[in-house]
């Protein structure tokens, strides 16, 4: 629960969360947020880059932990086995569900600018992990189908443990993410069973314009 | 090859891309990229919302796309199986990799505010493909997973494509990610396949400070 502790940028955190929720994030400035912790702007950007970094002070720990922790544990056999015990070990020491982490839940899905700021930083962690795995000799193209895997899986996992009222961990409902993606992507319809062709091969259609669309 | 044809919307695109290379994205203003297309601020803003919008003009078409053909080819067995079916057919109807092409990944890997758009977009792309599937009766949970997968290999193989000096299609590329993202997850330690034991139990270590961070 070190986030709430009444240090500066754990006041900061708080009355920006508090700020967001009651007026939105657009409507909410650093000066507002700084004067409701007690602190001046300055104390403010000494910790945090920007409005919505404050929203994400704890992602350097968790992107240090995975590297570290990917590299120690790696299986050369099977990278994602430490991908997925790195996430769990960390979601065990993560804090609890609290209003607190709900509500900052709710704040990011509702502001464009802070969904693509989690999404980014989500990227950056997955490049830690596949570093970690690099660093252990695993070889580039597997670390990083596996980091990439690792994150996708934190990421569900989180939203739905956020979501639910259950008592399930969070690392439960990580692994539990990681069992299901394993089952979704090895199910073959009963005719591609039986055919060695590719998917794309059966019902493709042509289309009349061509797509344009790059992702 | 309709992103480059001579109409307005065209001419604004290969004019902000040429801008964003020389000068670079943060020194380019949208009158400068009207100016270079020939046509006014009024007709950038009737065609793209801003800035950023302008390198992601196909995406529209392409969630569609895959959100009427993961409906329409859905396998209630296999949901997987369709996305990538529509996958494979939505990229062999994409433009060739040019030298435009590349550029547009290298200005957006080159800055943070574009690859924030780029992931929101392809987070929409995800939502559209579980939505397809949903209306084809898979249940929520799988579907969701069978769209972040299909996502996943889709950035990723696209990334692969455009890097890559090679003759494979980029359909080809994405089959392959699929490929090797299931026997990533499928791995398993040689401890793990012995041991009915979840993962997180072997070698996690307590740490002494909490780790405070949150997707």
């Amino acid at each position: 629960m070190a986030r709430w502790a009444p240090d500066a940028a754990g006041r900061l955190q708080a009355a920006a969360l508090e700020l967001y929720a009651e007026r939105g994030f657009d409507q909410t400035t650093v000066a507002d947020i700084a004067a409701k912790a007690g602190v001046t702007q300055r104390t403010f950007f000494r910790r945090f880059a920007d409005k919505r970094e404050v929203l994400f002070s704890g992602q350097a720990a968790l992107e240090s932990f995975l590297a570290d922790w990917t590299e120690r544990h790696a299986d050369l056999n099977a990278p994602i086995e430490s991908v997925i015990s790195g996430l769990m070990t960390a979601a065990s020491h993560m804090p609890d569900k609290t209003a607190h982490s709900v509500q900052r839940t709710a704040i990011i899905a509702a502001n464009q600018e802070l969904r693509e700021r989690e999404l980014e930083k989500l990227g950056v962690l997955a490049a830690d992990i596949t570093k970690g795995l690099c660093g252990a000799g695993v070889a580039r193209r597997e670390a990083e189908l596996a980091g990439e895997i690792g994150v996708l899986a934190f990421r569900l996992g989180y939203q739905r443990w956020i979501g639910e009222v259950s008592e399930t961990s969070l690392a439960e409902v990580i692994s539990q993410t990681f069992v299901d993606l394993r089952s979704t992507l090895a199910a073959r319809s009963a005719t591609q069973a039986a055919d060695p062709q590719p998917v794309a091969s059966r019902g493709a259609k042509r289309r009349t314009r061509p797509l344009a669309a790059e992702p």
